[in-house]
């Protein structure tokens, strides 16, 4: 259903087909996380992710100085901000569910619309958003970091050879190199690459019934899920089955026409791209609007809403634990605050209006 | 002028009198950064301030869930958010300027009026107060943690032999733990600790300046400063003295009474702690409204309005170079986000109301 920009991301994984009957249908389902989410299309160093790095934590980059990457995509919590959606600039409450960054580079496009090819061209969003960090134009957004030698100095190592280092494109790109990075490996990893006992027999139960009632059809690959387009709501309206989950208002519940906005496509009306199941667990509340926070629910409205089934609770406890075994290792290096650059009396001043 | 709950920080320090008469004299006005800032009247573990260091960085401490202690004292820079005032609820703006927490437990109060005895006693205001975290009361802050496995946990290691570990006191005093680690030696430590050719020449002619003038009549101690109550206007209203630098508009800036607010003494009309100097080049900007960004500026401005004196231009260039001596390193413990215990499906939720 997704036609533009996509991003193939190819994996060395030369694994020896396993033995056992369920690891074998995994390994042709799913893959292990690669060590980094790299595009052999683009550079990537060490200048360039300590760049990024800086840039994702600065909260300079947005116009009040006080919203960062990491305020909605906080890697102390899995990359998300746990809220139904995210807040903004003066307050502004976000119209979607703020995806988590982990990950992230292996979906087949960025944000619930796909309207961004890849994590690069997704930085270059939130940062002129009016409701999220509010720069008013992306030169601005270059006089700021410019302002800073801290700054001049890590765009000219991370961009070496280039006539003009420091870039609204180069700083988008330095944020995705980073993000390239956040690849959070779990138990189900180790047992994609041959240790059958990397997972309990109920969490092996969990994994097939996850096959067996059809979820793999959307949530497969590396991230299990990311790649594929679908409309919420194949075999019922998902707000109708939502509904006794919901905890929490979302006025954008039933307004929200999904990637029709991006193509104008009467058939994308309500479609979405499938979100990405590693560090589930983690990542609620839940769908593009957060209206549910019990994944237990969430799932069972999947099945309901898309695959016309009823999940049995027995199932259900078999699902959860599965999930429990997708939750991975954040790296170090990306949890590690850097010392941001200092500014100067030349660096354009904060604005909370 | 201080006259409660006042924390005696006991020193180590059994330096031999050095031979270099401008070491002497810092020797006497000034003492080296501790280790850790320890009060002996209270515990400390690792327990305590690993618990202490999640806390600091849950943003599940605020009503919203979007606002952490690290929102406003950013570690990243140098423990303030490099605002006049900060942010809080509902974007709310603050009365006055963040302080820097690095180096903090050294003062002698907390707060710009001292209305808090230690950084124990500090840590239980911004959680409660509406426009900054906005719990709506101490017992919803700890239903919240106590819905947490993961917090139970980290509280009961924390506070072992406690009938009740987790309580509103414990949570404050476990993020005081953690802010007697922020410590951030600089060269000036190595200066006072004997080694002679840790300041440049120009940086001991600043240190000269800045006794000669009478800075370190307040700003002294192992924190240069933080320990003495003062009017801020003893020559001339520094409202009058700061007009020409302002470059935000700052409503408080001729309404902000300091101490009296609190003792309601007419002595301490204006009355404000003296901020501490370490790492003063990145704790921008300046004053208890945050009114002047330009170092040299609030630096001349002070001479005028405390002292009567006026700089000269050389001084200036000297003393900013001392001030650059002050920039110390920050733990790399206290870098590193940790990543925080999951929600449970009994955790209050967040509101943006």
């Amino acid at each position: 259903m997704f036609a533009g920009g996509v991003v193939v991301v190819v994996f060395a994984w030369a694994q020896e087909q396993a033995a056992d009957p369920l690891q074998q249908m995994a390994q042709a389902l799913f893959a292990p996380l690669p060590e980094v989410m790299l595009d052999p299309d683009r550079p990537f160093s060490d200048e360039l992710v300590d760049l990024g790095r800086m840039l994702y934590y600065d909260p300079r980059l947005s116009l009040s100085g006080f919203v960062s990457c990491n305020s909605c995509h906080n890697l102390a919590t899995y990359g998300v901000d746990n809220l139904p959606t995210s807040l903004g600039h003066r307050w502004a409450v976000g119209p979607r569910n703020a995806p988590t960054v982990l990950n992230a580079a292996l979906h087949s496009a960025q944000f619930w619309d796909g309207r961004a090819a890849d994590v690069e061209e997704q930085a270059q969003g939130p940062v002129l958003n009016p409701i999220e960090m509010a720069m008013p134009h992306a030169d601005y957004t270059i006089e700021r970091l410019a302002s800073m030698p801290g700054y001049v100095d890590a765009f000219a190592a991370a961009y070496p050879g280039h006539a003009e280092p420091l870039t609204y494109v180069n700083m988008a790109d330095a944020i995705g190199a980073f993000e390239r990075t956040l690849v959070t490996p779990d138990r189900f990893d180790a047992f994609l690459e041959g240790d059958g006992d990397a997972l309990s027999d109920l969490e092996r139960g969990g994994l097939q019934a996850f096959v067996n009632y059809g979820c793999a059809g959307c949530h497969g690959g590396a991230a299990i899920g990311g790649t594929v387009f679908a409309r919420f709501g194949v075999v019922e309206a998902y707000w109708e089955a939502t509904r006794e989950f919901v905890t929490i208002d979302s006025p954008t519940m039933t307004m929200d026409v999904g990637r029709f906005a991006v193509t104008q496509d009467p058939a994308d009306l309500y479609v979405f791209k499938t979100p990405a199941l590693r560090n589930i667990t983690r990542t609620y509340p839940y769908f593009h609007d957060g209206s549910v926070w019990d994944l237990r629910a969430a799932t069972q409205i999947m099945a309901r809403v898309q695959l016309g089934r009823e999940i049995t609770e027995e199932d259900l406890d078999a699902l959860m634990a599965f999930y429990g075994a997708l939750e991975g290792e954040i790296p170090a290096y990306a949890l590690q605050l850097p010392v941001l650059p200092a500014s100067s009396m030349t660096t354009p001043r904060p604005s909370n209006r």
